[in-house]
């Protein structure tokens, strides 16, 4: 299995996406150009892309929408499909819970994790909430991986440690803060507020970005 | 005001919540070389990035927290504050409406949109809803100029582009679908599915990334 970069992979990950839509309107066939306009990339961008996950389109047909759906999936899933926890059940963690629920059979929320009593022992989108103080047995017995960090800011260390002690290696942090983790953890941080304070600027700005200082 | 990089006015906005919770501990004063360390940076880096906001710490004291907190804001805020509306009701754009509602003052969301009749002319996390026929009048009326769309994948496009007819400047988009909009228009895209699926495929492969493909 050849290495890939971040970029390459977010690619991949929305190629599939954008394939998944084309094959439930019924399109069969895609040009590598076609792919490249959907997802804003070039199409020789997009064809080597897809030659890294081992599909090679024809010139005359282009590629088959439901081959490289497939290929991508081979690249991307684990083979046995894979569960994720997510610790911090509050509005943001309710609605990650209710937009993956059922989206992905491959990766799914399989534990929630919360301190609050009364959501403990709850079934919420599909999925049974524990509290805190089970993170390690449940994560751990259930082989969990990768897990989503929805906790306000000041818990979200304590929570990281607490998971990478469990085996997870993966970490989806929503909380405003950067995790100090070992290099045997990938972490990806999605920062809200420093999203819309970065839209607001440049809006301000005309929405052109200079770079000046480094 | 000098132009900075879209990484550096990420670190800014990191930093004013990282100084906001020391203000709010007590403390009055900062290093550099501590602030790099809570924003996982070098503390060069920090002097770099306070110098562009026109700060100079006193290499005996080091910053003051609360002259920090205020000229990031001079920097980084609107001068009388903006607000912003969100297009996208459902459990994610309800999520985010409550995240953001009374944290950030100086940048609040004062319109929501959603088709769905059920939801329209209801007050949600203090914010009224309007039918989205409506988003050219109120968007012209607040003067809103940032946008968040959370509506599903096939109508982001449409959206965009009535919100950009509107005379918003700044998209923050949770659709999983890349816009096309003009160069005066500044975008930041926010998907969760690649999201995890990036953290998922690395935590197989034990955290380390390898830039091998370009």
């Amino acid at each position: 299995m050849p290495y890939v970069s971040e970029k390459n992979l977010g690619r991949l990950s929305l190629y599939r996406r954008l394939l998944n839509r084309l094959q439930a309107e019924g399109i069969r066939n895609i040009y590598s150009h076609e792919l490249a306009r959907m997802a804003g990339g070039t199409a020789a961008q997009v064809r080597r892309d897809l030659m890294a996950v081992g599909s090679l389109g024809s010139p005359k047909r282009g590629y088959s929408v439901r081959e490289l759906i497939e290929s991508i999936g081979i690249f991307l899933d684990a083979p046995h499909g894979e569960g994720a926890a997510i610790v911090g059940v509050g509005n943001l963690g309710r609605a990650i819970m209710a937009y993956f629920a059922g989206r992905r059979p491959r990766l799914s929320i399989v534990a929630a994790f919360d301190s609050d009593p009364s959501k403990v022992n709850r079934v919420i989108h599909g999925c049974r909430c524990y509290p805190v103080e089970d993170i390690e047995r449940v994560v751990r017995e259930e082989g969990v991986n990768v897990a989503i960090i929805t906790v306000p800011a000041r818990e979200a260390q304590a929570t990281a440690e607490t998971l990478v002690r469990a085996g997870v290696r993966g970490l989806l942090n929503f909380a405003p803060v950067p995790l100090r983790v070992g290099p045997d953890v990938y972490v990806e941080d999605i920062d809200m507020t420093m999203a819309l304070e970065k839209v607001a600027y440049f809006a301000r700005r005309g929405g052109a970005v200079e770079e000046i200082t480094k």
